[in-house]
């Protein structure tokens, strides 16, 4: 329904503004997973204060999208294909958004972790770290190129991601079970270790958009790799 | 931008038909929480399937509040209240949808727990259960009622669901270091313990978002109950 204030370069710059805000919300959260997991391994306490600090800017960013979105709604009337543009964009500021708080959830535990003694180095955590922080780079850029291929390439990553999760689960158990003064620790670890399990849940999430809004089909099932039985 | 096609009656229908949407996933999500830990207890593989089976109903539901989300606003223009009403809707079933999920979660343990010896019977964690159930069903009252007062129980409500997790974090730890043996087994009720305060974590999201929907301004900051040094 245009009126004769509608114009198609406004809109489309509205919706550069949406996809704009989106990526750097991106790039905020991809950042706070690396930091998040480099504080971890460093024991740098200030370093995670900074994410869980930072974790507000994230969180400003998806107010500002759900603001923009609101108002491309209101003032532009888009239709069809720009109406699902906008209402993919709003979901996807809110899964990045909750991607930036499960860095900072790692990160608040940075401190805790750091009053225990040196726990066995765990190499597998900060790979998995690294796997979760691509996956996320890798989906919101194929969300800004419409790339459907780009997106399945992510949820192909995800299974790796389970099974970094299925090892450092059972790793984690024997620390447990050789020595109780570990149980505490190894807690802590696996709760990161979910929490990274959960990013690439979140990114696949944003990829399945990404696919069906590029496509206009819906992903294929996958299977899901993260046994329950290994939690 | 009304148009002659335009009734406020048939707005107000689609409204209603939204709410309703979100008011049957609420129930079943909520019967879902109970469904899941009655076949924790009672150690009912086949309950717990049921929960995991019928998850797939709030998701259609899910999707159905969105796809009338678009409709509404391709064909009715919304404006200001009315469209923020819809932008809520929106965002409020996909934090229902995700509390299905956790319910979900809960269930595909069951088949696994029961492969193990009995644990210490951990009432706590039934009526974490309880507590957790009781917030989603009211929050979803609240925002049925557009309830400000109700929202704002909900979110007092959650202090108690943290003191519950904190206490069964502690009863599993002592669990794990007294018998290397239960430690597989409490992993998993930890995870069972999480699912369920991030339950109550979702219903305060969705009470911020009602108290906010019905005051115009936000819910205060309340004070994070969990101790990450719980985990």
């Amino acid at each position: 329904m245009a009126s004769s204030g509608h114009t198609i370069k406004a809109f489309d710059d509205e919706l550069d503004q949406l996809r704009g805000s989106i990526a750097q919300m991106g790039g905020l959260a991809e950042e706070a997973i690396k930091e998040a997991m480099r504080a971890l391994v460093q024991r740098d306490t200030e370093a995670a204060a900074r994410v869980v600090e930072n974790d507000k800017k994230i969180d400003a960013l998806e107010a500002e999208v759900e603001r923009t979105a609101v108002q491309i709604i209101a003032l532009r009337a888009p239709m069809a294909d720009d109406l699902r543009d906008v209402v993919a964009a709003l979901k996807i500021a809110g899964v990045v958004e909750r991607i930036g708080d499960y860095a900072k959830n790692i990160a608040k535990r940075v401190p805790v972790l750091e009053q225990m003694g040196k726990i066995a180095p765990l190499a597998l955590l900060p790979e998995m770290g690294r796997i979760a922080g691509e996956m996320v780079g890798n989906v919101l850029n194929a969300f800004a190129a419409r790339d459907a291929q780009a997106a399945l390439a992510v949820c192909e990553r995800d299974e790796a991601l389970d099974n970094f999760y299925n090892s450092i689960f059972r790793t984690l158990l024997t620390f447990m079970m050789e020595n109780p003064n570990n149980i505490t620790q190894a807690t802590h670890l696996l709760f990161i270790a979910k929490n990274l399990e959960r990013v690439g849940d979140h990114a696949t999430n944003v990829a399945e958009m990404v696919y069906f809004a590029a496509t206009g089909e819906k992903m294929a099932e996958r299977s899901k790799g993260a046994d329950p039985a290994e939690g």
